[in-house]
């Protein structure tokens, strides 16, 4: 029995409210239950060093979690003058799973910076965040071609991530921080329309599993992210 | 004429909204106009080295802009490795304004950090800041008033911040972003419920000022702050 | 055809020498190939402070590349001031991986620093430092055992480490630099004896891979793992 | 009645010694009573990139105490890596306040850089540091004048800084240390001659005061101000 | 024929003036020349963690350049976040030296503190911090034996620096600047009084030299520290 | 009597092994005894800002301990986030020895970094690393030479460090570590073919010593550099 009473298969309530702050090019409030983050797309015509004058563009993202995102409060990393391998982790799987769906030739001379600030915590950060990046990404892009600053789509899919594990032997869908804090296996999987995956990262915690079990987190994988796609399109009609 | 067409004795409208995160002690998302910023209390039981021991509290103020809260994007500080001087020249100013109404005794040892998140800018962060705060140390402390981990009320009034500067020779309160960018003189007051001063930080950019100059600018405050206080108590209720 | 004419489930040489410095309580410099990692163990009587007086010990890694080990210089961290978001990665995984086959309680309150330097690097630096780190781990619990120190082994399994990828459309194990730069797809697995998993990090760059494609690499690394199993066993009678 | 026995609107002795090092192109030990510090000013023939190819110059200042300036050694900002918030609060005060006499566009594309190093501290650094830059400023700008590098004088008039507050109930003149670390209220006024305002940072500690304290203070400041700026012309004619 | 017209075994103006500063226990200015150097002892009831427990004292040194001590403006170590390897290797020689004619058990479980902070420079000024901050530690020492915290003199003798170099072929005593930016060959000696040698530090810069040049500068910075203890005798007296 | 059994003047077993790692153009191991240090020679076709455009190379060194290549472990700089004084000191020394016997104009505009990474160390890692430092260089420069990227050799002369000492009363000559821990004074002599000093770094800890002893241990020290000089040799034909 899953404490939020929720059966294996079930996700949380997705919820996605675009335009939630005005001066990013594109701006989404995600929340997958108590969980939300705010993501913000942020183009600038410019590209990191080793890009410049390659006809390609980059995408990134930076990630972070507001102190009292948590039950108790974190120091903040600025603070501490530097961010925690976690965060370093967390914004390199972000940048690299919106990548996988970007033509960046098609994207030209410029960035797109993806910034992940977590208003409220309640497991699945990250995946909220990548599944979050892609609206905000489709809609700064919407904005670049209806400008005319690019001529083709350079968005070849959507893409969403979804956490899994196994919670008290059940294999479970979208854990949340109850969950999370005492599954015996987390996997965070990154997907793409169509059945194909982008990232999978699976730790066994305590127990250990084999190929049968990862098979089957892979499954409910793809019965969350198809939800998701299914909410992005929505959020991006 | 203001850019937004506001009399020069006009404040932007002011929004409070209590209970906007779970986790926090005490969670206010306040906005003036297009400013907004996530203020949360949260409550430790610890004090800082200097204090233990000795039977008083402290109460503290962080702060920070997410990335796109600005027009453009804005390196990171957990980034960059270290709080710029702008960044701890207001923290500072939050966590002096906020004990000057604290009665730190009354407290007992425990500390209150004030975490000030802008969301989004359009002037006046820092002023939003030290009037959220207040509203999020009044519901931290009610709710340890509640639990009866402390007897007597520790907070000893109301207290408030705004801007006012000389915008094309005409005082004007309540700055925003096209104002304070172009604004010849630029103050901020933390003000006490019934006439009193905590804090004046006034400069002059380009021009000067002389007494007379500061005083009409201390009289605006007051309306302003007024306003503010009414907002809290409203809030607060 | 892979570049250097191995079979498609072909591993490069394992060679395994304990006892390469003297100082250590386990040393051992391991190969995969050209690629070469001392690792070694250091007992410390202490434990981090969020287990002090539990009765838990603690096992830990930590990772560096000398900074000619590649075919290009690269900047030493110590004297950039920080280490990479890819480095701390790394660390993490070590630790994680060599806790989920060590009983902590049965350890005593100490802690096992695994240092994994890279010697010299052709692909592949992680899974070797993971499977070196095994052996290094066994030799200093081995000393502890001899010694009285603890009584009952600490360490319930074996645990490697092995990269496979899709190269030129070809599942392979075993990446070396020049597979490795060049793959569609790149898997880490780190897999405990017995047809366990602790850890899958999949990732596709360019291409995108289905369930089919990552069941293969699983099934390449089973085959990696074993031998290198055998290899940790060779080594440590 | 004060500790030092002064009259509350009496000045400590101002003391001005130029010349004091030989390398920089503005040197000056400046006293406030016990208070000592060297300011240089240094000519550099580059602006900060923000300004580069504008026509326009820039005025900064830089502050540090020496480590036993004061009664109990500091630490060395050096050695904690990082400069303290009050330290860049001031420095930020430095530069605002000399640039707000400087026309920068007669000045040229150069920078003057006015280091004000503490070199024994009895209370009010920042405003002797202010007081004798504007001397150091003087001296340099002379030499460029004096050598034909700049045609006009950019400097517009004279700007002076003293501290108020209200001690033991009195608003009084240019608190030293014993008073400072006692005072109710304490106010930092940067003033131009003439009557003008350039700052007010004005902070109730413990009490609170009103528009009638604040208007007294700032009195008593131009009464300081002004034996300031007779000392300054004196020091540079 | 040397820039400033010395001879090969003349020093510059020694002058060493006590009390410059008021709070600290010791407090030196000494002038080698145009070389000045303010050196500040400071007592400190409390020993480095290693030491604590053990009965015994400890000697440290600091030093710094301020910013625009030279010719051209340097930048400022606190600004940039890290000391020099030159100014690390400067402080531990300070601290070695004055220890080598200290009794650390005499001294007590208190530490002293030597400032070396250099306000103009010409030339070895790491030798006139270390003669200077002999004189600052007797001060120091003489205020502990006349309060009776200690019992016994802790200090054993005499301890100064000197730099020598070979300049256009010919060994000359005390190095300026001119003469230091030009040397074939350049040594720091710490000597201690009756002959005894502490520190030697040669460097070969460009040309090298043999066991002969080696002894001909030795032979004159014994004829230089003689002068100091001289010195050093009469400001302490 | 030394701890090793070694004669007054007996050098520890010097072992060079060429090509310890395939990467570098320059790559030795180099062993004093059990003092184990990995050198490596990088070339890169740049130098540091303030030599570019003046037709002269660079040679710079680097040095590091592996954090258990000590009796206890050390912790990693890279963690710490900056470099201890000891280690600037060691790579200036470093630089500066192989910068001595290197005509940088002949090098042209490239530098060459010598990494020396301790991976044993048993005393003398410092002294090991300038010695296998030159047997790294002369084998990129060789390189150089052979491809005909330079034309005449830069490399003017061989180059060796050693250490001595005065052990329980005896001047000794490379002092391994249960010796350097008790000796009363420590030498470090870097040595040029010819009876040439580069550098002398003499220290006395708790003892002090005359002229006549720093004379003992400089001959000491010819004696130990001429069978380094021989080994160098041996190992570059």
């Amino acid at each position: 029995m899953r404490p939020s009473g929720r059966a294996p298969d079930e996700m949380r309530a997705i919820a996605i409210e675009t335009g939630f702050t005005k001066h990013a090019e594109g701006s989404v409030l995600i929340g997958f239950g108590d969980t939300k983050v705010l993501v913000t797309a942020s183009i600038e015509e410019r590209v990191p060093p080793f890009l410049r004058g390659k006809g390609s563009g980059w995408v990134t993202g930076e990630y972070s979690m507001l102190p009292r995102a948590t039950h108790t409060r974190g120091s903040r990393e600025a603070a501490k003058g530097k961010q925690s391998g976690r965060t370093q982790e967390i914004q390199r799987l972000i940048g690299r799973s919106l990548r996988s769906v970007t033509n960046l030739e098609k994207l030209g001379e410029r960035q797109i910076t993806l910034d992940c600030d977590v208003i409220q915590a309640d497991g699945g950060t990250r995946t909220a965040s990548i599944s979050g990046a892609w609206v905000a990404l489709r809609l700064a892009v919407n904005k670049l071609l209806a400008e005319g600053a690019i001529k083709e789509d350079p968005i070849e899919a959507k893409i969403a991530a979804i956490s899994c594990g196994i919670f008290e032997g059940t294999p479970v869908l979208d854990l949340d921080y109850a969950e999370d804090s005492n599954a015996d296996a987390d996997a965070n999987f990154v997907l793409i329309e169509g059945g194909r995956i982008a990232e999978v990262q699976a730790t066994a915690e305590g127990a250990t599993y084999d190929e049968e079990g990862l098979l089957r987190l892979l499954r409910l994988a793809q019965i969350g992210c198809n939800q998701i796609f299914t909410a992005q399109e929505a959020a991006t009609q």
